[in-house]
This record gives C-alpha cells, sequence and structure tokens, in this order.
C-alpha cells in the first residue's frame, strides 16, 4: 500500500535524534506513518536508544545506526568532524541511494552544512535556502524563502530564492507566470538595508514577473506567490504569525469559558473554529524543503509532537513525488554552465565530499 | 478640559501631510481628537489644502504653515534640503517649545533623520529606536524595539536599545526589573548573523536581566518585557502580526456566513469576539515613540484612517504625561559624561543643528 517511485516504495531517512521531543516523539511519529502505509521510513540514531522505544518490528520502519548527535547549539562547521552522526548518516543513505528524501527536525544549520558535504548544491544554486509553504489571504499557497538557512545574504542569492522558488510553482503546483516579491518594510525602493535595495534593482532587472516590496501583512494578504528574504527575517515572519494564530485562539477559548452565553455560541459554531484551526494549525504543515541541494532534504519544526512528525513524512513523501529538485535543477541548467566563481563564505563546501 | 503639563494644556504638533491618506485622515482625525479636548493640536501642512478640508475654526486646533512635503520614498538625507517640509517644522514647533510632542504617519526614515537634525540625540544615546507596545499572551505589556528607524544595527545599539525599554518600563509603567531578551532564530547562543551573536555576549555580560534569545512565537507569548532586535526584523515582525490577526479574523467572518447554525453561535458570542477585536485592533495602538530623541516624537502606520490617528494623538499625549523622555535622559545619565566617540555613519548628526 506504500506510494512507490519507480518500482519500489519511496523511503524517507528521518533523524531520529533531532528536535525538543526526540527521540520518543520522532519514533511516535514515524510509527503513525508507517502504520498508514505512506512509505517506508528508515529512523538513523543510536539504535540502543531507538529500540527501547520501539520493542516490536513495524512494517514499513526499520533502523540504522548512527553512533552520534549533533547538538542544537552545534556549529554548522562542526558536521565534518561528525561523520557518524545521524544527519550525516541520513543524508548518505540519500546520496548511496538507499533513501528518497532526509528529514530532520533538529539543528537547521547543521543539516544545510551537512547537505552540502553530503549531496552538495544543484549545479548553478549559489546557497540552499529553507522554503516554508502557507495559505495565504487568497487563499492560495505562496511560498516564503529563506526562513532559516542564510542567516545573512547577498542580492543575487535573494534572486537565486525567487528562481528555485518559480520553478516549484511553475513544475509542481503548474502556476503559470508565478509573481515574486521581496520583503521589505515599505512599498519604495528605498526601503531597507543596502541589501535588499540592490535585490530590489537586480530583481528589477533580471525578474519579469517581480511585483516589488512586500510588507509583513502583505506577505500575508497573498501579495506575491514567491517572497524572498534572508533566513533571519524569514525565520521571524514564520514563528511570529505561528505565535499570533495561538495567542488569537488561546484568547478566544478563554473568552468563551468564560459566560455560559459564549459556551453555547461557540458549541453552535464549532465547525467554523474546527475549519479554522485546521487551516492554521502549524502541526499540520509538517516540514520545509531545502531548496538548491541535489536531493530531497527537508527540516521540520523542532517542537514537533508525533502528530507534526508524521505529517512531516507526508511532506517528505510530496516532494519526492513531485520531483522538486529535478524542477530545479532544469531551472538552472542555463546558469550551471558559467558556474560562479568561488564564494565569500569558505565555511560552506561547494563539492560533494567523496562519501566515507 | 484639556490634558495640562505645568500650567498649560499639553500641545501636539502633527504632519498634516504624511500618510497614505493624507491630508484628509489626519484633518479628520485631529478633529476627533480635538473635539475630545484631549490636548491643543497644531496641524502642520500647506493651509490652502487643509483648509479646505477643515473649513470652520474648531477649539483646540490650529495650522501651522508648511509648504513643502517629504514623500514616502524620500531618501532620509533629503530631509536637510527640505527645512520648510511639514516634518521639519512641526519638529521645530516642539525645539522652540510651541508643543510638547511632534506626530507623523509618513516616512519613517525622515521623521527619524529631521528628530536629529531638530531636536538631537538625548545624550549618551548612540541611535534611537522606534518602540511597538502590544499585549502579549501574559496579558501584560511588551515593548519591541527598533521597529523601523534603523535597518541596520551595531551590538552596543541594542543593548542600548534594551537600556532605553528598561527605562520606559521602571520609570513609565513602574515595572520592576524588567526582563530584557533579544529576538533570534532560535534559542542559543550561536544563532542568528554575527551581529547578533556578539549582542548576545554582550547583554549577557552588560544586562542581568537578560533572558536569552527570544523567537517569534516567544515574543508574542512575553517572554520578554522589553525585546530588542533590528529595525528590519523588528518591523516585518509587527506586520506580520498585524496581517495574520487581519486574516484570522476575516476566514471567521466568512466561515460563519456560510451556515445559519454558525451566525446564530456568533451573534450568541458576539461580546467575546468584540473583546478579542478590541485587543488586536491596530487602529487602536496608535503611534510608538522613537525612544532615544531629546524631545516626544511619535510615529503611526501610514494606512492610519480618521480613528487611528485620533488614537495617534491619544498616544502622543500619554507619552508626554508619562515624561518617557525624561526617563530615558536619566537612565542615560552616567553614559553621556563617557560619550562615545564619532558613529561610523556621517550622514545622520549627532549634533543639534542651530534652529532656522
Amino acid at each position: 500500500m506504500t506510494t512507490t517511485t519507480a518500482n519500489r516504495p519511496i523511503t524517507v531517512a528521518i533523524d531520529a535524534m533531532g528536535g525538543d521531543n526526540a527521540p520518543a516523539a520522532i519514533v511516535r511519529g514515524a510509527q503513525i506513518a508507517a502504520k498508514q502505509g505512506l512509505c517506508d521510513i528508515i529512523l538513523v540514531g543510536r539504535g540502543s536508544e531507538l529500540r527501547s522505544i520501539l520493542p516490536a518490528p513495524q512494517a514499513h520502519l526499520r533502523l540504522a545506526e548512527a553512533s552520534e548527535t549533533i547538538a542544537m547549539d552545534a556549529q554548522p562547521t562542526q558536521v565534518r568532524q561528525m561523520p557518524d552522526s545521524s544527519i550525516m548518516v541520513g543524508l548518505q543513505l540519500v546520496a548511496d541511494g538507499h533513501a528518497d528524501a532526509f528529514l530532520s527536525f533538529g539543528n537547521t544549520g547543521a543539516v544545510m552544512a551537512a547537505s552540502l558535504l553530503r549531496l552538495g548544491r544543484i549545479p548553478g544554486v549559489a546557497r540552499p535556502a529553507l522554503g516554508a509553504l502557507f495559505h495565504n489571504a487568497r487563499g492560495a499557497p505562496s511560498l516564503i524563502l529563506d526562513v532559516g538557512a542564510n542567516a545573512e545574504v547577498r542580492p543575487d542569492y535573494l534572486c537565486q530564492f525567487a528562481a528555485m522558488g518559480k520553478a516549484y510553482f511553475e513544475r509542481v503546483l503548474h502556476h503559470r507566470n508565478p509573481s515574486v516579491g521581496l520583503l521589505n518594510v515599505g512599498e519604495e525602493s528605498t526601503k531597507g538595508a543596502a541589501v535588499v535595495q540592490e535585490a530590489y534593482e537586480l530583481l528589477t532587472r533580471q525578474e519579469p514577473n517581480f511585483v516589488g516590496n512586500v510588507e509583513g501583512n502583505a506577505l500575508i494578504r497573498g501579495k506575491a506567490d514567491v517572497v524572498v528574504t534572508d533566513g533571519f527575517s524569514g525565520n521571524i515572519a514564520v514563528k511570529v504569525s505561528e505565535g499570533v494564530v495561538e495567542r488569537v485562539m488561546d484568547e478566544l477559548r478563554k473568552s468563551i469559558k468564560q459566560r455560559l452565553l459564549y459556551m453555547a455560541g461557540a458549541w453552535l459554531m464549532r465547525g467554523a473554529f474546527e475549519s479554522l484551526r485546521d487551516q492554521w494549525d502549524y502541526s499540520r504543515v509538517g516540514s520545509a524543503p531545502l531548496f538548491g541541494i541535489n536531493g530531497a532534504v527537508l527540516v521540520g519544526h523542532g517542537r514537533a509532537d508525533p502528530e507534526a512528525v508524521a505529517s512531516g513524512i507526508r511532506s517528505a513523501v510530496g516532494i519526492v513525488q513531485s520531483n522538486v529538485v529535478e524542477a530545479i535543477r532544469e531551472a538552472f541548467a542555463g546558469a550551471a554552465e558559467q558556474e560562479s566563481p568561488p564564494q565569500r563564505n569558505p565555511s560552506f563546501p561547494r563539492k560533494r565530499e567523496p562519501t566515507r
């Protein structure tokens, strides 16, 4: 009953040791997904620990041994010294063709660095970016990237993020002419730091579907299909929206409890509340792909509970099925031929290393 | 019936020409506030235009002529060449003691630059910051700064933002030991760009009430009383939260209309919805003070309608009454004696210029 790619089922390797509630929440989430028969799952981590949580064998679920764990506060550069970490071993499974995607709820920076080491970039892509898909106020999908892989960016990185986002819309969502916006503090081209102003100019010249700056509220309203920004601001935007929704729901719950009349009203309209919750529940978002890596790599929220982990696995299956990596590879085929000179940041290797 | 400071009523000078709906929305808002007798108001702008909107004289409301208007896309450096602009003239009224506060719904960068020219910094403050006060999930106030005055910051600026925010909590809200947090993409000290990591170290050393990094969702939950960040990320955080609230309310409204049952339920619990709207309605927030300027200067949302303008005027009166400027002056009295060497950015003069 598992989804298949070519002749064998899709296989997702999961970092069982990463995340606030790891390994228990990860194992439980994998069990939920395996039971649903979505795909084959390889839990990567310390076998002794994992077996204590998962005593009996389960269909579509197996373990892969990794003796080390990369801490949440580890520097990305440390991954090179930890080839037997759950992140490095999981990515190696993808590199060797034993898995179709790798998913982690751990240290985003470490996953990015390890992905560059084990899978490398798609030729032509300077820096991969973490993308987050959400439903905007028009009821349509919007994609914001980067939401956490690059604390700092250059103007040309932002243009590439736009190209990767467009490739996703055109080739995966079959959306013609997706619009591109630049997250900024005002509508005018003179807003933002120098990097942002230069990106505005570059996008104006290079991107025919550029609709200009997108402010925080316009991001939610869906002014653009693809919105590009640095990984710091993008992360703040995504987590603030999560916090606000949590708070609005919480306040509504509290005020409903204050009066019997409100409780009666809330009971009558419980269906409306449920549909709202479904649209905004972050545990259902699952995980976000690292666009630009030469393989399917996804990162989920560190706070993920088992349901969110299962949802993250579903996202990974979707990314494999929709062939996002191939779509970006095709979009960058021209750029790859005139590959850029060495980047400024030597801590991120650009070439795929020999596998261990 | 106007609020008085010493022996005369509080007087607020308003930039009648700034904002998306200026001058009409500004004039109408001033009329609302003047009618309520909150304070005396001076509308600064082109007299001919203002008189066409406000044909009859009104108590507590008068005009001051300013022939020029600073556009929303003007560079901050342009204000020097426009001494007869509504922003420069309004600030001059404060500098000369004719008004107690200046309020603009226009170009934030221009207001910042003009404030530095006409009023200068509080001695010891390197860079002023725009602060936004909101109710966190604990039902208590939180202050985030900067939300738009500085696109880029240095680690020491962030420490000063923290000190200004603390002065506001301690001396205006009478809150003992306010906690300080740093907006970031994770809990760990290694997160964020170099500037943010250095700020983390500096705050750890210098700030006894530093509670560490605050992620976007923790900002809303109220992990810290004062949260510091650069003006770009802070602006994104505030506007995203505005957009999400708008969207949640909009969706709830839409789904309620789908069924008679939901409409009945919503009618029963209308009181609960009203209290929620009151807490989140951005038009009631009004305006945010520019902390660190040697005078009361406030900036409101460019989209302000007349009600929001009136609310902004109320905020200005509150800032004058609570004497925030004096509180920060006292907090920085020690720092002023060992005033820092010249700043890196020569486009923002540090000394008050001779008035025209």
